[in-house]
């Protein structure tokens, strides 16, 4: 499957008008992959209203615009090289000091100071990116199987006196064996008491029996990322802990069910955190349940409590309840799921039985 | 050795008056680190002239902040929570998106639109990084150390048949497993061809005999990054693969030896390309000679033909002149150095000999 990044250009040019601007100069790296196909820490395109394109990039990148569908200036400043009046900007993506540096340049070559300058704009690529074309969610699929079959190799490895850095290191190493970019982002693992922390970088604390393991990871595939978590026992569970993977297990499954086109995002988070709050833990999940995967790790939409907008088909996202007791420690489960209207396509295979190593 | 956080704010502090404000809403992740200790994706720091200051984080890391000497606050939108009227801001690291936001929350809850906003400035905090401390120093050391270790440990396995992801993996895992946070930046291994492209990412290309091989990688050792290249050659080198390296090799010595405080870094940068143009190659070696390494890869000072300012004592600097020849190969040579009074500390210790594997 090929990408039409042509297509991408008009569905974005016919957004224009409704924002009074007759272009827009794209400056997010990540945007102008999506709109054009080049991957660089340098360039920008410039996509105007009626669906032409010029893109800019510094003499490190310009050779591999020649295999794209959009022409191209070498420029090392690549966004004063588009910039021009009644531009529009991405708000969210440009500094201020760039901002101010283009507009100063404006200004210098341009004329009387009623004339217009930039005109800063909100999210419009990424709008476009939440919904994925076909070749998009086979990109994102091949992440994920990557993802399960490096949980399936590294799994039997598993055991008392490994660190939570070294068991890290095995599955950063596997999914790159495995045919991964890297790892989609910095690899949770968290043991025993380290549970209780959501976001806990690994240590050289040893796994020990009677542990939850918290494992955060996934493979990055051509761009596109995976995203999972699972949570194993060392040795035979206690019965609080046991009590609590099954309530995340639960509350995982109800947030899932809750992905349909026209769901509204707070909605699909009340699925999954009214089970959690109803058995007295509403203040140990304090996060958000999801947020959509592809170009990067975390983008449009979010899940959570005060979000706003419904999910639309075809839309990469994750589920990821997890519930966190300070000292003890904690359990969360996450999937990278595709909506669909016949109900979401689980991405992300490996099983939600609570494994017992 | 333990990093005065409070002493690296008193600088701060006593830069600001030279810039009308009475305090900076410090926002980029990495100067937040610098001044206060805190790791994390989400946090900013209020630091006032009067030398004190206030942080801001979300749930996720207030626990972290009770260990540091800063007073924090918890608050989801921490550059918010701290903005007020004639505030400086890090214009090079606030988005427009913010920048309006926060204007416009100030005007809402302030009065009047004579009162002042918040004042857009250059990189203070970038400035007072480049001068590195010696607990710095050794952190930056410990990470060439890493990555020399690293090279040594993965030499007896590059041969033929070995693809470039193949070695690139082997380098990253050796420095993790060695104790590094991670790699410091996407390793690049470039085989034959490919050495003419400076910025290549690793394909599964295999390495032959008669290549030359370049690998530019670095260790990051808590939260400091190292920056090496070398270039072997795979069985014997040609007549014009060994006159390539000797030059770039004679270029990089030349470039060291110009590293001392006070030198302009447009000089430094000469007395290296001034050897590559002299043989004819000027229009083979694009890039800069070298930049500053701390917290951030990539950071003040940079050395290149049209940089201004002088080098101080204690910068952490690369120098790696390259030469790139379009579908033949390329040669580059890449230390990291520190300026001393007396001479550059010399970080990356592997031999600069010709390897020929």
């Amino acid at each position: 499957m090929t990408i039409d990044h042509a297509a991408r250009r008009a569905r974005l040019a016919a957004a224009l008008p409704a924002h009074e601007v007759h272009a827009l100069l794209v400056t997010s790296p990540v945007n102008v992959r999506y709109l054009t196909g080049l991957v660089s820490s340098n360039a920008a395109v410039l996509v105007r209203a009626d669906g032409s394109a010029l893109l800019a990039t510094d003499n490190r990148y310009i050779d591999k615009t020649r295999a794209l569908d959009v022409p191209a200036v070498e420029a090392p400043d690549v966004a004063g090289r588009l910039a021009a009046p009644g531009v529009g900007i991405e708000a969210a993506a440009m500094t201020v000091a760039t901002f101010r540096r283009l507009e100063a340049g404006l200004a210098e070559s341009g004329g009387d100071s009623e004339s217009q300058g930039l005109v800063p704009l909100g999210p419009l690529v990424e709008e476009l990116r939440a919904v994925k074309d076909e070749a998009e969610l086979e990109l994102i699929r091949t992440a994920c199987a990557l993802t399960d079959q490096a949980f399936a190799d590294v799994l039997p490895l598993i055991a008392p006196g490994l660190t939570e850095r070294a068991l890290a290191r095995l599955l950063d190493n596997r999914m790159t064996e495995l045919g991964a970019d890297k790892p989609a982002f910095d690899t949770i693992v968290a043991a025993g008491e380290n549970g209780a922390i959501p976001h806990h970088a690994p240590t050289d604390r040893e796994l020990r029996a009677g542990d939850l393991v918290t494992m955060d990871f996934g493979a990055r595939y051509h761009g596109y990322h995976a995203d999972m978590t699972r949570t194993v026992c060392l040795g035979a569970p206690a019965a609080w802990q046991r009590d609590l993977y099954d309530l995340v297990r639960r509350a995982q499954r109800a947030g899932r069910h809750a992905l349909t086109p026209g769901a509204r995002a707070k909605d699909v988070d009340a699925a999954a955190r009214g089970l959690i709050e109803a058995a007295g833990h509403g203040e140990h999940f304090r996060h958000g349940l999801g947020h959509g995967v592809g170009l990067e790790i975390h983008e449009d939409p979010f899940l959570g409590p005060s979000r706003t907008g419904r999910l639309e088909d075809r839309v990469p996202i994750t589920v990821e309840p997890g519930i966190y007791l300070p000292e003890r420690g904690g359990v969360r489960i996450e999937d990278t799921l595709v909506t669909r209207e016949g109900g979401p396509e689980l991405f992300t295979k490996t099983t939600k039985e609570l494994l017992v190593l």
